[in-house]
């Protein structure tokens, strides 16, 4: 509103933002205690909440007048109920409720960890033991599998699409780090025959291979359990899903992942990774460039990577004709490149 | 934007609550490293920030990155520099500067009691030992005088104006949990002839001295230590100042607290209180109304009180011609009460 100086400036986003903690935790109680189910229905007032929720009412009342003052509850002539985002997204009664992403989101380990954040930027990594969230078989996978799925979703069919690329007939999948097996799923309901190498964790791959299961893709889905970096890939493949890791990992070990993958593809093949892409201002969009301060959090020199550094990484690995799609209202990007 | 349903409904508000913890840690590191100091002398990228504050590079790079997507300082053609809120309120040259009170609203005890918020709203009060933050001599209470003095002082004048209704001559003024003794300070440098007993524990009353004595008040200012609860006010007061208190209390110990105040005023006094005032609705305005999560994770049974509530408790301990102003564009109240 003003070039410079103190006219018209406020203390009151200092404020918020040490407030804003509060906005997390309200949420996952929120969701814990079952708000958005006692809302659902028909619940409006803190009395009635509380007793649903097996809560007192004192703290009900002030919760849901907190959940009402962010947005994720309306409060009119003193009766709470839902918003649309609620309604769509937080009530357990809602096919596309992510209620479960608040554990994942909210993970302790995770959580904690910016409470050393003056340590970690001073030293610039994790201060979590060995590879932090990387880890070999942290277990915190197997919680982004199960609970993650819901956000992931929303994703999963725009991203198939993109790395399908319309293409149909016989095609071998490897999906990396493959986690709840979304996007591998989602590309075999689109090309019946496609087959889909499931790559991760042991454990991990427990939850992948049940919700393959479930959508009937048992017979066209196998699992590959281990380190991306360690384990045989076989192939040749046609297409590799390469989802929410390479931000994981420095410049050189994303290359040398990449050249991995590059000779487990047939010339012409296509590898589709799904990132937080910044623009080159590394500032923009805001949630996808503010997914740095998770890597500088949890991984020892991970990164969210703008298109241009990831293009560079393609390059050096093999590949040609790098294409950046972002997807919908989400955070999420498409890089797309073809094995040259 | 829309009247129901999903149209246009999107999880970024589930996904940006889910993240907000990290804003308030994000702010709380950078003004333990210095950057907004190093930003004010003249660093404008990351090297040079994390030289002048000992960090990493890509710490500093994520760290600052991070602030600007929040607003807190800008980045223009790749270089930080400070946003009009950081120059006045976050750069420690400003005589303006707030960046203290990170200290406070960050202390890890509040901050991690919100870890136990699901716990807290089935039970309905603080989970913190005895009576959580307002247990007798509570050192928060020290740290809460020493940081917070920055953001007080830009109520503190608005409250004496209100507080003295322009009145001068000869006046015995009580300032009950004096803290930083800011509100008392104010009101004896606008009226020379006002005398103030700064009432609360005793080491925090030692920060309020030390205020007082910096002031040049000395021989008006006199400590009252212990609990306002238990000890002798003295008196007949002209003038009882009550601020930040009530809100720590449910509504039985405010009218008791409020009727010992109203026994040690002259009548036609003023009791003259500072609190954060929800209006009937208690969803807005959104800062004051959210301080009642505080009080639910921090006390047994306190809240943010709606000046109805305010008007009754002052009422029944002897007031009358209650009356409420905001005080501007902060979050706080005053509630203002004549001794009948």
């Amino acid at each position: 509103m003003q070039p410079s100086g103190d006219m018209g400036a406020t203390p009151a986003l200092i404020f918020d933002t040490m407030m804003a903690y509060q906005r997390t935790a309200a949420l996952k109680a929120a969701v814990e205690l079952g708000v958005f189910g006692a809302v659902g229905e028909g619940a409006n007032d803190a009395a009635s909440i509380a007793k649903m929720c097996s809560s007192s009412e004192r703290g009900m009342r002030i919760l849901c007048d907190f959940l009402a003052i962010h947005g994720l509850l309306a409060k009119t002539d003193g009766k709470y109920q839902h918003t649309p985002v609620s309604a769509l997204f937080l009530d357990p009664k809602s096919p596309a409720c992510m209620g479960s992403i608040t554990q994942f989101l909210g993970n302790p380990m995770l959580v904690n960890e910016f409470q050393r954040l003056t340590d970690i930027v001073r030293e610039g990594h994790t201060m979590l033991p060995g590879e932090g969230s990387v880890e070999p078989d942290n277990p915190m996978w197997v919680q982004f599998a199960e609970s993650m799925a819901p956000l992931m979703a929303t994703v999963a069919g725009p991203f198939a699409e993109l790395a399908l690329q319309g293409k149909s007939g016989p095609m071998k999948v490897l999906d990396i780090a493959a986690g709840h097996g979304l996007f591998g799923i989602n590309v075999a309901q689109r090309n019946p025959e496609a087959r889909i190498t499931a790559l991760d964790w042991r454990l991990v791959l427990e939850v992948a291979h049940r919700n393959a299961r479930n959508a009937g893709l048992e017979d066209r889905y196998e699992l590959l359990p281990g380190s991306a970096f360690d384990v045989e890939y076989g192939g040749p493949y046609d297409l590799v899903l390469l989802t929410n890791f390479l931000h994981h990992f420095d410049v050189p070990t994303c290359t040398r992942l990449l050249k991995k993958v590059r000779a487990a593809m047939k010339p012409g093949g296509t590898v589709a990774i799904l990132e937080f892409v910044p623009n080159e201002d590394r500032v923009s969009p805001p949630p996808a460039a503010a997914f740095s301060m998770v890597m500088l959090s949890s991984t020892p020199a991970g990164d969210a990577y703008t298109f241009s550094e990831l293009q560079k990484m393609l390059t050096e690995a093999g590949f040609k004709d790098a294409s950046h799609v972002r997807i919908g209202p989400t955070p999420n990007s498409a890089v797309l490149g073809t094995a040259a």
